[in-house]
């Protein structure tokens, strides 16, 4: 940590400063050049309360050099997280393919879709059956009935399944019906969330919040992980620009910076990423071009009466193709589907 | 609602759209140019699922041409709303202030800023108890100490107190100790939260997510008022922009197109929105000129070891510069203080 | 400077960073702690190369403790500049109100509204004949035509004028017809045209590009100082934000921080900043309560035919009522309209 | 083009809207509802002024459902454009790379560079003569010596070259030295240098604005195009948003976006695009996986010692890893290198 005094800052703003540092056990190493000083801090900073110290007249500016998030940081652990999903493992050499439709909203739609997915070879089947929306008005979702239809699914389909807790009551009940519990964009910062889920020691599917940075992400996981659940995948789904032509902005340079600085796996997700399903193929395999360790795709047996997100979810027909084109990319980078 | 065909859209397209329409009991009406055909709906057109349409073969684009939300606009209620909080009316023709620490961090601490900003002339009280932080490893409050804090600093200075719940299951506990729940930025779209918080029929202050929309802000009112509760203050405070200098872009044009929008109050947080206690002051009176409803202004007794914030709180004797330069302002746009 | 190394900078790394700072004539103080080490630079930094540096074998981070604007900063003059515009003075006492259209259309045109706005109390008049549009099919204003039409009326009214300038070979023709150049949110950083109005010597509003920091605002302004033309106005009209309700978000928080930082008067633009003419009055009084120098206010004696612009453009009437609500605002922040 | 009228138009304010419409040849249907009435506009509405209409009394919002861009747009022109540049085709099967240093520093670093990036395959050289820097205080670039520089080693390498082109005197003398003229991000709205270019005739290389939409870069390729000149290439390069981890955010969705939208060649630029070296290969490798035609790489033969940009620039080594690894990519999606 470094300490940037400001122009003004008198000598006794300067003692004061470095006793307060001796105070919390820790060193002061003074720098100074014509115009402005600074104090670096050795020993262990995290006993500092950066806030305190920013708010002590003189200082200018508080430099921290290290990352924020320690357990899910590339320095904490180098090897990369492989995350066990039923029978499937996220973050080894293969890439893993989620898909499914949006929200669960009858068994004819999820056993349909599931089989489409399963068949044109997708290893685990998404679906939602608690939707959080924007208006109190639109349908939120079947809930313990859809819970019941995932369950039935995925024993007909033998796929492992993802859907979306919304709320930390629900997380036992969920466990029972899902395989890996994802957080939604809009909850990467519901704490109380991220703490249930981090007790129940099941995978966790993590999403990026549409208006959060990488840093913002890592520390959400690090709740979860703090609670001694390492089974964490996060997820790129695009973040909130000026650009409106799409729904989001898929950040392609945030696949190979998370490779770059946590151990955990991630996946994007180009039908949210866009909003559009004419985008959905060529950014798909854009994320694993970066290095993505899968994708999560919407699919729709009919998206034309979907009741959600109809206009990004792809029929079965293209993600048959979609697929087919991702064989060639994923040997390209050296990895198998 | 308007469906736009695009110019590929066969007439079978369109009779199709024709007959979904008739047979949600809406009208379809035809407008045509050489090159594309524009269906405008009339009757009920909320039994029609957007999402649904926006899918249809032959649909280019769905306008809508109403405002999604109900209860909280302008059109259903067009005088403006008040709510009450103890003996103190937001909404009137007085500007109210809200002041105090960000974190409760101790009884002594408490009362010294309950006190100062009282004798200032600040008609709430605020302080957090839960405190939701980006890292796990930070302060999180005092939490139910904090409460009892709370509630004998109210009774002392007879100040009403708001502060920010966390999570559904507190608010009874809260109601008893705060005469006002906060809903934080981080918790706009925290939907079982903002259920929880409309039931309780209390008053509540929500905050506008650092990344959410004006109208994505009055749909999160609506999830309030449409569980009975109409007691709902908004509060301006700060989005997130590509600007570094300060850490939130307070959205001032926010205030004025509120009030044009809905019946509800509308105050601003600059201490949040901009992150720099040097601006807090003339960002409050531009808020107050703009047409806010009051103001919500950390302060701390002693912001040099506040625990939280403290390079945007104020020390009580710039609070008092603060109220002291708010009342020709408050004058000139025709309000008290 | 600071330059942060790296965790695994080695022993050589440090020495040949030392050894290329000293070659610099520049001192190096090491600061260590039990992960990094920090090297401060004394002496005159400005010689090194800092991208070269960030180069450099083990660097992680190269941290400027300098703002990089030299004469626009408050430290460099610590006295408000004052920049004279015809008779009137922007950054002195009086606040100043620039209004007009947008575009130059007709003699009739400017001759009413430019009396209109006089009487209302307007300082200086505004109108472009050099417009920069969108597209190339947009009308692109009356040029020379217009300038001719420019110089008559502010002859007949008396008010200094302001017009965009869009190209350096038009500053010439421009000075002899209007008496403050322009530089337009999307010239910004069109560097040769910074250089001619700044050989010109005279006073040039500088608008804010609409996604540019603060700081780079500054260093555009630093390209005017620095050929010698001191005479320049800053104006805030708005960044481009995800929310969309609004055409940009005039950024509120940048005029107290311009003050701070830049002895150079701010204005603000309310028109462009919101994009609808029923927010321009609110938040003008905003800026001025915040601390602005001055407004600039579209105003169109017949907005109905305006030729663009015409939805964020005030009808005469309006901007009457306009500058009387500014008379209590001003009074009220110790200023004179 | 539709126009809403909003709840409060009267019928004199539809009867004149109408009116006004047949006026300019064209004709109007109204479709209402119970709450509102649309007018739908056939006949050439390109005739209409938008801001006019706007503006006109009863008018709630105009919604053009045409693209605005005319001659850029795949409607005007389904088959892909082919540019050329020496013997280079931009736009066909072959994916184009375009390599070297920020800017020009000696004849040496260009020669050995341009070298190195010619023996590792790449196919058009570039380097800037002209820089347009942030502040006036960096350098600027060798200009003319930079020309006559590129000319030599165009004539030695064989290889093509592009390089940025900042003022519209400027484009005889580089037409001379140069191949392809850059238009900077920051220059994409100096429409005085689009319409240069555009009466040049030569390749144009134009580059997204940071904090530009896809509609207005296809907008300011409709400058161009509409000089005559047709050789228009894309160049997606990042935009600004509020992540700070990377300089830029790539936007990767723009890539299949633009080849939906318009039949001009689109290449990436990823050191610019991620600011990283670190990130450039992963991005470089989703970028042709989206459908890119090229890409724009800095190369630096030592770009420890690079007078700017250093940090985002790839050694010879790194760039000849990037040219291996893109081969499998390019064929996995049925091109060449």
């Amino acid at each position: 940590m470094l300490i940037v005094m400001n122009r003004n800052a008198s000598v006794a703003d300067i003692a004061r400063m470095t006793a307060h540092i001796q105070q919390m056990d820790c060193q002061a190493h003074i720098t100074r050049d014509e115009i402005q000083t600074i104090i670096g801090v050795s020993g262990n900073p995290q006993r500092l309360n950066q806030t305190q110290i920013e708010a002590m007249p003189g200082v200018e500016q508080l430099l921290s050099t290290r990352t924020p998030f320690k357990t899910a940081s590339r320095e904490f652990q180098s090897h990369a997280t492989e995350v066990t999903v039923g029978k499937v493992t996220i973050g080894g050499p293969g890439v893993v393919v989620m898909a499914g439709p949006c929200a669960v909203e009858s068994i004819d739609q999820m056993m349909q879709t599931g089989m489409a997915v399963r068949n044109a070879g997708a290893h685990i089947l998404r679906g939602g059956a608690f939707k959080p929306r924007t208006s109190p008005y639109s349908f939120q979702g079947l809930e313990s009935e859809g819970l019941k239809i995932l369950d039935q699914v995925r024993r007909e389909t033998g796929l492992p399944v993802v859907s979306e807790v919304t709320r930390p009551e629900l997380v036992q009940e969920m466990r029972e019906s899902v395989d890996m519990l994802q957080i939604g964009a809009r909850n990467m910062q519901n704490y109380a969330l991220l703490q249930a889920v981090g007790k129940a020691q099941c995978p966790v599917l993590l999403k990026r919040g549409m208006m959060s940075t990488i840093e913002e992400l890592l520390m959400a996981a690090e709740y979860i992980l703090s609670q001694g659940n390492g089974n964490v995948v996060l997820c790129e789904r695009g973040i909130r620009t000026f650009e409106t032509y799409t729904r989001n902005t898929l950040d392609i340079n945030a696949i190979p910076a998370l490779r770059n600085l946590t151990h955990l796996p991630v996946i994007a997700d180009p039908s949210h990423g866009t909003g559009r399903w004419d985008l959905v193929e060529p950014v798909a395999l854009a994320a694993i071009a970066a290095g993505a360790d899968g994708l999560m795709i919407e699919v729709h047996a009919d998206p034309d009466s979907a009741l959600s997100d109809g206009d990004q979810s792809l029929k079965p027909e293209r993600f048959e193709a979609l697929m087919a084109a991702l064989g060639p990319i994923t040997e390209a980078v050296g990895r198998s589907l």
